[in-house]
């Protein structure tokens, strides 16, 4: 059964998001069971954040919301067994992550990458956006980082991860997790499992 | 069995927020199943959003996040084979039917009160700061209006729906509804059904 026949579902996410963090930990699994695709759309929230008018995360500027956000992400990842810890820099910058995700676009290791990253910023609390630290999560799934990180810095990539980002504002996206399924918008690592029986609607 | 002996759920909302119809309408039978009691906590949502430097909702307020919202709500409603209509005015002034909420804690009615009022805004499209639309909700339900509102219209009620609204800030609630499930807070429709798990743990 080849991939390009299955049905699709976009995963939108920033490595700094921490609702991204148990999404791409479950969206490759769950599609699979549903027989779809995932299409990885790494993204740089902060230049959306911006055009709202938000300086930073809004967990940041609305304690409440922050305050909020962090004993609910205790209690989802408890649920799912899932490891977690608050990150001491939050948000932390994925610009670089997100250029590896964009340069690997179609690679089969692109999932288990994705996964190392938030690994590295929600578990380990390592900071992402040293290149170090990138680096030892492509050499921890056995790939040579160097040509990788090449394709990353070219730039072509840094360009169409620019495009990415503006294709997420052209799409309405306002925040992160967001899946696109059958061309419709699902906000919210909560709306996975709807987005996931969207994308299955006219299949 | 006693209602005093149940272990309880809080819900607060505000009557123009939109993600508070689909709870209201669902929170009493579920809450009957898992052998829960409902507290109907209304609360006065623009003074939440005022303190956090929104003058409006913020669906209003970031057009993206507003668009997503009405999408999101038919589908939703959809699902559940809810009516909705979008009202021609978002938000409505639901300080009227809170007064009313605050006023009849306690009755065997308030329920279903609450309901007629979210119907009256998110299905009929009726201002429901007005007081004969208000009347109308309470003479749906057989019940004798005059000294119900009367009632809401007294001081010591008046005060007692400001004291709620600052107990709602106290706990930190930045939005509705919200659920308090043993002592936690749980934000948004999509988690009652969190929140009613929650509430059974050390039952």
């Amino acid at each position: 059964m080849p991939a390009v026949d299955l049905p699709e579902i976009e995963f939108w996410f920033d490595f700094g998001s921490t609702y991204s963090y148990p999404a791409a930990v479950n969206i490759e699994k769950l599609a699979e069971v549903h027989g779809l695709a995932v299409k990885w759309r790494a993204f740089v929230l902060g230049a959306i954040f911006q055009e709202q008018g938000w300086p930073d995360s809004p967990f940041n500027i609305y304690p409440l919301k922050g305050r909020y956000m962090w004993r609910d992400m205790e209690r989802i990842c408890q649920t799912q067994d899932l490891d977690f810890n608050r990150p001491t820099t939050f948000p932390r910058n994925g610009l670089l992550a997100a250029r590896v995700t964009s340069a690997a676009e179609g690679a089969p290791w692109l999932g288990s990458f994705v996964r190392q990253i938030f690994t590295a910023n929600f578990v380990l609390d390592l900071d992402i956006a040293d290149i170090d630290v990138v680096r030892s999560c492509l050499e921890v799934l056995d790939l040579d980082p160097n040509p990788i990180l090449d394709a990353a810095a070219a730039k072509e990539n840094k360009d169409a991860l620019r495009t990415q980002t503006d294709r997420a504002k052209q799409l309405g996206i306002f925040g992160a997790p967001t899946f696109i399924s059958n061309d419709e918008i699902f906000w919210g690592n909560d709306r996975l499992g709807q987005a996931i029986t969207w994308a299955k609607r006219d299949a």
